[in-house]
């Protein structure tokens, strides 16, 4: 139907997770009906990102630049490190706490069935930061999940090795979360965390 | 919070229409994180396309070639044409009818407070087409709003001057629409627009 370059557009879009075939036409068809100089800046940009980004040297975010805005910071603390999964987890934690450590960003979790393991998610890299003796506490932010709960007790034993102190994010029911509406695994978890008040 | 190059990336997703600056960060991560290659891509679909990718002679409608691949086919006939707003109701209309007549793609409607005109709707290729004699009928299937109604009869009246027969798509209540849920605009129409049986 669409012309041949149109198409490939089309094509080339779809391959985003969560822009399906229609979502992509619409973005195409806008793109070049209307509003051309934000394709062509898409397009510098992601060449401009993809050929510089790389992992930031000390904690493995994504950045062009040896070190990253938040290892390169002096005013944050070396002595504690947040572990977190991925880049949105950094930001997830930025904005809703008042964090000033830093952070190791995995870039994934422990999925031995997917061959990713430890060397994988740059543990090795981890390790040597535990060695060097800044470090007093690791923070484990991976998430609430079967796999991030086994990356998360992975790197407690390592951290064990050094003396370090670890703790986990606490999990439970929401905050404004309704009982009747939380799923029963949540809840279960809730219970046999409870507090003494 | 992220470096400027994937900042740069994520702003310049962000301007698409239905991408929010979540999804655009989603999508920038994603790319950087595990698909460089589907980001390259669209980069360079992007750039073939808006470098060449005009409007076909006849239609209007986006095509890289002088010709789109419906005006080129010689199978349809030239003699109905079937007048839409834009490329995503040239599919629309293909996909649900057996029309094999041509298109004329407005690539927009009327907006006179827009300053979009006749002109700029192309109304005078429109008009060239109809003078030349092999137009019999046109069909109108611009959207059913104020300005793609206002847009239909004002091309229904230039296809008068030439004779030429025009005919609106219907509109009523949707297939499988339930009155209750019917917006009370298109009842009202339905009502007014009711065939005897």
């Amino acid at each position: 139907m669409f012309s041949e370059k149109v198409q490939d557009l089309i094509d080339a879009l779809s391959r985003l997770p969560s822009i399906g075939n229609k979502t992509a036409q619409r973005l195409a068809i806008h793109i070049l009906q209307n509003d051309r100089s934000s394709g062509a800046n898409i397009a510098t940009a992601l060449n401009n990102a993809i050929g510089s980004v790389g992992n930031c040297r000390d904690c493995r975010n994504l950045s062009e630049n040896e070190l990253c805005r938040i290892c390169a910071d002096s005013a944050r603390s070396n002595a504690v490190i947040c572990i977190v999964e991925g880049p949105m987890d950094v930001l997830a934690v930025e904005q809703s706490t008042h964090f000033k450590g830093k952070y190791f960003v995995l870039m994934g979790r422990l999925a031995p069935l997917d061959n990713i393991g430890p060397t994988e998610i740059g543990l090795d890299k981890l390790e040597a930061r535990l060695q060097n003796g800044d470090v007093q506490e690791l923070i484990l932010a991976t998430n609430i999940t079967v796999e991030g709960d086994a990356t998360a007790y992975y790197i407690a034993e390592l951290a064990k090795k050094y003396g370090i102190a670890t703790s986990r994010i606490a999990f439970g029911v929401p905050m404004g979360g309704e009982l009747e509406y939380v799923d029963s695994h949540t809840l279960g978890h809730a219970f046999e965390s409870r507090t003494r008040l």
